[in-house]
């Protein structure tokens, strides 16, 4: 009998914000592949499984994409449920698609299971909207580990008319900043970086673009996400709030 | 005592892709307002609350903004535990930071229940990464329900370096693909629509960009997500997996 894959987003930390889905998955997995940054808790509940950590932290995979295949390839053909666990949606700058063809090349069903995505739920949980009428009615989501990657989207990137958001680009936030600006962002425009979405780590900092670079960073080695747009502005009106009902009802903190 | 107001997205449809933390504030809930196209299994989760639709479907809210606004202040300052239910996430295209901004303004605790986005989801489940390594390593995402608003992000939209979402752009579809074409898009880029995305009536097609205006729709008032890019050209290697596993689960069909 073949076994199957599931592609299942994680979400950004918390594993409250996994989907139902992905709960029922991992209760039901026989092997579990996971991303360096997926919560304990969430490995937790896949209690039936075995589970290895297959990578990966940002541009650093600890095991490469092709041996993360062929582990994958083999138990679904015997006979296992696998769950591959990746950090947000794994088909949102998730590798998620490389995965699904080399499931498919080999003759294993796959399917996804669509996570939350750090692009949208770090700017959000920050109190960020990353959309907002008459501010900004789009987003440029743009990975930000690679500088030959990243450089054409940023050149053509319409400036300071929607909001930019880059994952995996805090390694190089003075270089985007610097290229935003030199195709016309203004250096003043409001920025944020939000470190350890959805963990207790959860860090934010906001400035503007131009002091993106000299920054300090949190402690330890958080994932980041950079958010450049006026939507940040809305973060003085709106977080204050979030942090009430969370101390309110008392879940962290 | 003062209650609160949760801002928590439902996702693109299927009840499964609520995530844990959504399924608990609608079953700790004292009233529930929620979107037109929220799935009744959602909300039938939320078993102590009152339930009211206050809206929208697309551009055409059934219940003003602002009387959204009031009913959700009142309630929370009787002491209800509100859950403002909305479609995909509330940050994303979804005004949840104009909901925000007016309950912090009426100094109510308000939290935010990040949701999967149809902006990734409805690609994903139709077999489209909407980032794939060497293809694309950036999504636009753009409102589609306004050409107002449409027209300069598309405008300045980086012609065939990324991949396009719409949401709320099926109206407007033929517009859409003409401005992008007459901003330098090739007539032939790969594009889907998927309709109804992650419920039962999902719908896909695919074909190229100068066909959209000319597609017809399928029956029913889905709502739809355009897609345009080369990774639209991975369905075909993709999607037949997914279909696979679904069935060999006998979850749906």
């Amino acid at each position: 009998m073949l076994g199957c894959v599931s592609l299942v987003g994680a979400g950004p930390g918390d594993p409250e914000l996994l989907t139902r889905k992905a709960v029922r998955r991992l209760q039901e997995a026989d092997l579990v592949l996971y991303d360096a940054l997926v919560s304990p808790d969430a490995l937790a509940l896949a209690t039936r499984a075995q589970r290895f950590r297959v990578g990966k932290r940002a541009s650093r995979p600890s095991v490469r994409q092709e041996t993360i295949n062929a582990l994958m390839i083999r138990a679904a053909r015997q006979g296992k449920r696998v769950v591959r666990l990746k950090c947000g949606d794994p088909f949102v700058l998730g590798r998620g698609g490389e995965e699904a063809l080399a499931l498919r090349a080999a003759g294993i069903p796959v399917e996804l299971v669509p996570g939350v995505t750090s692009a949208s739920a770090a700017a959000g949980l920050a109190g960020i909207p990353v959309t907002h009428r008459g501010i900004s009615s789009g987003m440029l989501l743009v990975a930000g580990h690679d500088p030959d990657i990243y450089a054409g989207l940023l050149a053509a990137a319409p400036a300071n008319t929607l909001t930019l958001v880059v994952l995996m680009g805090i390694q190089h936030r003075d270089d985007i900043a610097r290229r935003l600006i030199a195709h016309g962002w203004a250096p003043d425009a409001p920025a944020a970086m939000v470190f350890g979405a959805a963990t207790p780590d959860e860090t934010t900092w906001t400035g503007v673009l131009g002091e993106i670079g000299g920054a300090s960073l949190p402690p330890g080695d958080l994932p980041g996400t950079i958010i450049v747009g006026e939507v940040v502005r809305l973060r003085a009106l709106i977080h204050r709030g979030v942090a009430d009902i969370e101390h309110a009802q008392g879940e962290r903190q």
